[in-house]
């Protein structure tokens, strides 16, 4: 479930998504008829491709927000503005079926363990940069997602006292920094510093053109706006996978979201700054960062992993 | 196992200690003789407690350090100079049993879980905040050990990017900052910008004397000096329970160690500041902070637990 579409897929037993389709949805509509054309265009989607409704073993749904995994409700989604939605209850209405509901970074990450840069790993941390942080945590091959009802809200864990100020009330979230939003607001402050920058040429002059893309390669061409940008930008997040590390103890580190479109160049460097930030790195060795594959796939997967 | 002396009990299964002894011990000698003495004093213990060996279900030790848990090895301990020293196996030899090990901070979360301040509680946050900061985590009624070897080391994330250069090598630790160490080294920086203030009194003008005490006393008696440390002091150490809050949702945060001494005065402030920086705290309920009740029997009890 994203932000203006809802990905629907079938996914078969080795992990391939065999039929799909997206649903385009507004977010003003109530949650009930929302739920409802979600399970209308499955049952659609199942038909067209042949699959009767008692060949399959369950609906595993990722949604953003605090998910009440075990009575499959959003208990509260920022995004869709949904409070206490018995989603689950809602759509058996229309899928007769086991259905399974966890956070969205939960399922990228599940998918990429099942099936993309981590695949047969058993202890993995997923971060995605995109708009916010997310973080998605496997210790032992299962699914970690603390102890009471609220789901690990790693974004949400401050990196920087008395720090810029998250959308979720505290200062200096994870989030406000390591995300594609946290890279744009420093480009804009260097901008500002630096009004000759090649930045200023790579918008048109409009500083609300700036995006990560070209944050990266406004430093890669050595402007000094970008670079310093972009060096602000990577010491956040390279504290914010060390201290995944340094908490979970995972094989691998996989990057998702928008920022991990910089691939390789965004692991490598990472890699270099992260391993002396690892406790006891002499003595044990750190986990590897790695980019995701499998892209959108990866939520689509993953939530079919939970049933 | 302590700085300069090792703590040993017998624990019956209604986790009461029903007899001990303590070990003092210098750090300089070799592993395998320290080893050799525990299990002579132990076994002594027990002969003078008549209780045979027979009737002891195990050995657990609470070690600092990073331990190989399944291994039964202590892989490295700054404290007692070990690096992959086979505790387990060398232990064995005076004292024929199942023997588990694990950190220390974990072992005294187990003892405030099975029988302290979070008695009953299935998700437990324990925090000992002394020279350092340690960190201890039970979810779904069992201890959280993160993935891989090496342990949760809660106090070595960064919660001030670019801070106060830690032990471990990283800056801006939640160590260098919620530690006692850390109150004592914000009282020192008040002190020179305060040189009339109390807590030089309280000291005796010598700043070296400073101590976590006296910096809560010279703020009790609204002494400027030491209002601005505590204040300071109290930030962090809130950001760090609400970090652990939002990435474990546990039930009860649990405070140990010297700093814990200032009681429930410590306990509501924390409550205050930490309630609104849980994520979602408008829909899940916020974890309460509590004070351990244990004190030094945390950490034999929560050994105990292990077996």
């Amino acid at each position: 479930m994203g932000g203006t579409s809802i990905k629907i897929g079938v996914v078969n037993e080795k992990n391939e998504i065999i039929a799909r389709t997206v649903l385009e949805t507004r977010l003003d509509i109530a949650p009930e008829e929302l739920i409802a054309n979600m399970g209308k265009v499955t049952r659609k989607l199942l038909e067209n491709s042949n699959i009767p409704l008692d060949q399959c073993v369950g609906v595993g749904i990722g949604s953003p927000g605090t998910i009440d995994d075990k009575e499959g409700v959003v208990i509260y989604s920022n995004n869709y503005a949904w409070e206490n939605v018995p989603l689950r209850a809602e759509l058996k209405k229309y899928l007769p079926l086991p259905i399974y509901i966890n956070n969205d970074a939960n399922c990228a990450m599940l998918g990429e363990a099942a099936a993309g840069a981590a695949a047969g790993r058993k202890n993995v941390v997923f971060l995605t940069l995109g708009t916010g942080v997310g973080g998605g945590f496997l210790i032992d091959g299962k699914l970690f997602n603390g102890g009471l009802l609220g789901g690990t809200e790693f974004g949400h864990t401050v990196v920087q006292v008395g720090g810029v100020r998250c959308t979720c009330g505290r200062e200096g979230c994870l989030e406000s920094y390591a995300s594609a939003t946290g890279l744009i607001r420093m480009a804009r402050e260097q901008m500002d510093k630096h009004p000759d920058s090649l930045l200023w040429k790579l918008c048109d002059g409009d500083k609300s053109k700036v995006n990560a893309e070209l944050a990266f390669k406004a430093s890669d061409e050595k402007d000094e706006a970008g670079m310093l940008a972009v060096q602000e930008y990577m010491k956040y997040l390279a504290a914010g996978v060390a201290n995944a590390i340094n908490m979970f103890r995972p094989e691998v580190v996989v990057l998702g979201g928008g920022i991990s479109n910089r691939g390789e160049k965004l692991a490598a460097e990472l890699n270099g700054m992260v391993k002396g930030e690892c406790f006891g790195h002499t003595f044990v060795k750190p986990a590897e960062v790695v980019i995701a594959s499998l892209k959108n796939d990866a939520g689509i997967i993953g939530a079919a992993e939970l049933c």
